[in-house]
């Protein structure tokens, strides 16, 4: 086996983030090219990789010599070209979420791999690649708890970044549980409503935060969401799915139990990349293992134009106040 | 303090098991009559108890001598008869609930307290004398963990009693959560709305059981309701409390945490009479304390008022499948 | 079933709330009679209760009209008197532990009651009627982690009365697991060693506050035992048992779970009468109902003798720093 | 940075886990060289890996082409001499534990490396790597419980191997808490007592399991570890460190909370493997980043010493049935 060069398109925090995961954490990969607008930010990640030099231009990224698969973590709007650069030269892409800002820059991306004939790029939610989803879809799939009725989810961030909009907290948040959701199920989502109490006033005006998301599913479960991005006190995701004999429950961290003062109590993770970690490393293994050979190791370019659609779905449920279908193109064969 | 007469209406299940925590677990009261259209279950109820006798009639009953006060526990049908006998003797009384079967038969007995002018109807509601619930309550009202924006509760079954109908998971089963929601935020439901996934198989066929009950307050909030009577492993009724600034849950019972054969697990009650056996006693106590000075210590008659409000309004929109306002008399002052 | 009088000999704080319990939770009992030395404390406490009056003298108490059994809550120097005077009368005792100051104390009961030839001692170790412990037993006796190795115990204070000392560490506080050992394992405890850390800087000097106490049991069982009763941080009685097929932990407290500045928290109770209160009530309950029958439903006056013979050998293996054998007395067929 | 060449001594399970990790979660390394007695065995492990070769010699896999540095896998009996090879060339080592088959051993290590001035031996206790125990050290570090008083530890497997033996129960077993105990107090044992119950019947004849290590340290704490390597439910490794002012436990697995069937239950790991996956993934990443650099990254060859000369104590008291005091060499100036 030898070691596969990958092109890293973005040197934000996600792009900085993954090249450092994959040299430290990833064996039997290295990073060759990592390419931003912003050539001193790219300098600056690709300084800490042996042997890994820096450009502005995606295109020649992917491009360049010795680069077998192309991570892209720019800014959503930048995605569906880099794909293409990717696709055009037949190579393995992980693509941060969103897969495109729309369903229809989405369904621009099938197409294109439909006209490849193969299944190549592959989305970045992450959750599939965590311990504990793993075993619930384990445990769904093998019938524990009977056919499932209800999913049960909390999403809640500490505090939101400045930049963050209401379309945010369901497209940039609870598209994490749509994804997840559509996974666990093995469906997909029919129609979508949001609710909302008065929003909190410690979030910032306008946010519309935090929001309560009920979405039905082509089997005839219900999954409910609260997206809560500025809760406060930490960075939670749980999640409660409840079969026709038995509910199984994910999202409690390991922290040590610490008793003083009256109070037994265990910390709460501050932010997704200490409650993910394990999650992005093992999804960069897998995906460059499946790389290596060709192929994809996670939700592909279906599951991204499938969560897009339905994000549409409920910015529009959000602004209407009331339930929404959620219209999904027929899907291709090369997804089935 | 002399012992306080009273006076059990109904023999079943309820009215049995209250006439015996009297005799058992609460001090300064006895039973004086119990009160069963089957006088067998009367007497069978009334042999267990030092001194008490068996009738048919309500009306005798709560008029017998040394009767202080009403304890009713027979079908709704007959609440709203059996409060106007204690009320035309001004004998404090604890129904249990429904206050009446629908909110016009709870207006009537409103009328009639007010006529009276002093409040002298306690409603058995009995989780807020539950010990969990009522620090919940004191953390919420604290401002513990600031304006409360969601509570989402569970409240689900091992199995439902062969006579259980659709209206009763409203009526029976999430109006513990409508008084609940009512008593916890101090705030009224103003809008209800019902989903429902594809019901279970393991449930009885056209019961639609689970459902997953909606309600908006006047303060802003969102109450979430998952009730499920069939969920097959046990009673669970959990509540977690989501403000501004913190969270809050409620009901993992205490149970030995036993491992063996690779599980690390504990037992979940299989009945309300585990769950809540304390918040029954508490509330029993607490009502013969307040009664023998005449007065009440718990949900009054509005509140059982508003809850019957509150579900036929969900009972409304289960049919219709849309949200349905809740429409409340004007709230006399009596009950301010 | 009518009304059971009794004569509680002491008016301090277990004496004053136990009399409270019995009015108040308790049904089919009253308090007769309330002795103390100090008789204003003996009248505050039978001021609440309905009936009951004051004395000093405690063989008056015990001989006073309508009492039928006799509750001790006197200082442990007093016991062996007050329980002479209601084993003259044949009346049945609920003791406080210990029964005796010492072991041969307790022996001279024993031989009391045996000349009467009945049981008719109970001795005050509560937990044997805490719900927990009851499903621990249960569970021990039915097989269900095999034969048990291992009982480890925590028993931790927030902080010590200022009369403590460090032989009451053993003889108040251990002993409560010395009793709770026997009845759980149904074995004698053989041996004793007591280790310490260097004494906690926060504890009263001199205290040697914690200890370690590791008995071993006639069944080949090791049972040891945090006591810690200037923890600092709550109330806290746990114990493991580790049998040969498995483990079953108690004592984590039923409390809300709060989310709040990053920490997953819930509180530890500040003392006994809140960890206990249902083990107190229970005791009573079926105390009295077994009292009305002439007869004792809990620890008796072997378990007594039993328990102080334990303490005995702790407090010299705590200061020889060797274990120490513990010598029991046969054990008369009265007691088997 | 350029690829750490790293030759594998021993490709037993231990062996051939390390380079299997070495090849997928670690970054900037490779293996250059698998050695073991049994080459088929080296191979198949070689295979495994881009560019690795085969031999039986340990000193000629030290010294191939490209090694820059050396971890040790094989039997204990073979470390001492292992080590030598890679001190001889001034090469970094990480070796599993133990250091040595006894402390005599050991100390042997000691004066080759101070012969050579520099620390370069890491010995392979991993729980120092582990997340949880790294918060701990940190919690008792930053004086937040208080002085540490006791740490209450548990190290149970589901079933022992067939070779393991009594000793095995100390020196391979108890000798993890050991080490922990010895780096989270920062202190060292001074003394050891080993109790026992009647031995599991459901373990092995003659193993002795489980056992009852009690330890006091150079700072005034206690140490007790149940070691139970047949408790039939799965692994377990917990610890309470309690301190002046509060508690601290860790070893809670994370895992599903399912509720079914009247049980809420979460799986217990049935192998370390499972438990200790991180800790061992860091270990590496760790030792490599410092190996890199010519240094260590971890408990050093002293640690190995110190705790091969506690576990001698504990066999010394296992076999006395005594207390036993533990006798070390002066600590070098190379190991302060």
């Amino acid at each position: 086996m030898s070691t596969l060069g990958i092109a890293v398109i973005g040197a934000g925090r996600m792009g900085a983030d993954h090249a450092r995961r994959i040299g430290r954490t990833v064996g039997g990969a290295r990073v060759v090219a990592v390419a931003d607008p912003d050539v001193e930010r790219a300098k600056e990640v690709a300084a800490g990789l042996d042997g890994a030099y820096a450009l502005t231009d995606p295109a020649a990224a992917v491009a360049a010599p010795g680069v077998g698969a192309v991570l892209i973590a720019s800014p959503a709007a930048a995605h569906e070209e880099a794909v293409g650069y990717a696709l055009e030269r037949g190579l393995p892409v992980l693509c941060e979420k969103p897969l495109a800002p729309d369903a229809a820059g989405a369904l621009r991306v099938l197409e294109a791999e439909q006209r490849l004939g193969r299944r190549l790029v592959q989305v970045g939610f992450m959750r599939r690649h965590d311990a504990e989803y793993r075993q619930l879809k384990e445990l769904l799939d093998g019938g524990g708890i009977g056919r499932p009725l209800f999913l049960h989810c909390r999403h809640r961030n500490a505090a939101s970044p400045p930049f963050f909009t209401a379309d945010m907290l369901l497209g940039d948040s609870a598209v994490h549980e749509v994804d997840a959701a559509r996974w666990l199920l093995g469906q997909e989502v029919t129609a979508v409503s949001v609710f909302a109490p008065a929003p909190s006033s410690l979030a910032p005006e306008g946010l519309g935060d935090p929001r309560f998301v009920l979405m039905e599913t082509s089997g005839g479960a219900l999954v409910d969401v609260e997206v809560f991005v500025n809760c406060g006190f930490g960075y939670e995701v749980r999640c409660e799915a409840v079969g026709e004999s038995g509910s199984a429950s994910l999202g409690e961290p390991q922290a040590l139990e610490v008793r003083r003062a009256g109070l037994r109590a265990g910390a709460i993770p501050q932010d997704f990349t200490v409650r993910f970690a394990d999650a992005y490393d093992r999804q960069l293994r897998r995906w460059v293992a499946a790389a290596a050979r060709g192929g994809v190791a996670g939700p592909d370019a279906w599951d991204g134009y499938a969560a897009a659609a339905v994000v549409e779905a409920a910015v529009a449920a959000a602004r209407s106040g009331v339930r929404t279908a959620v219209e999904l193109a027929e899907r291709p064969p090369l997804y089935r």
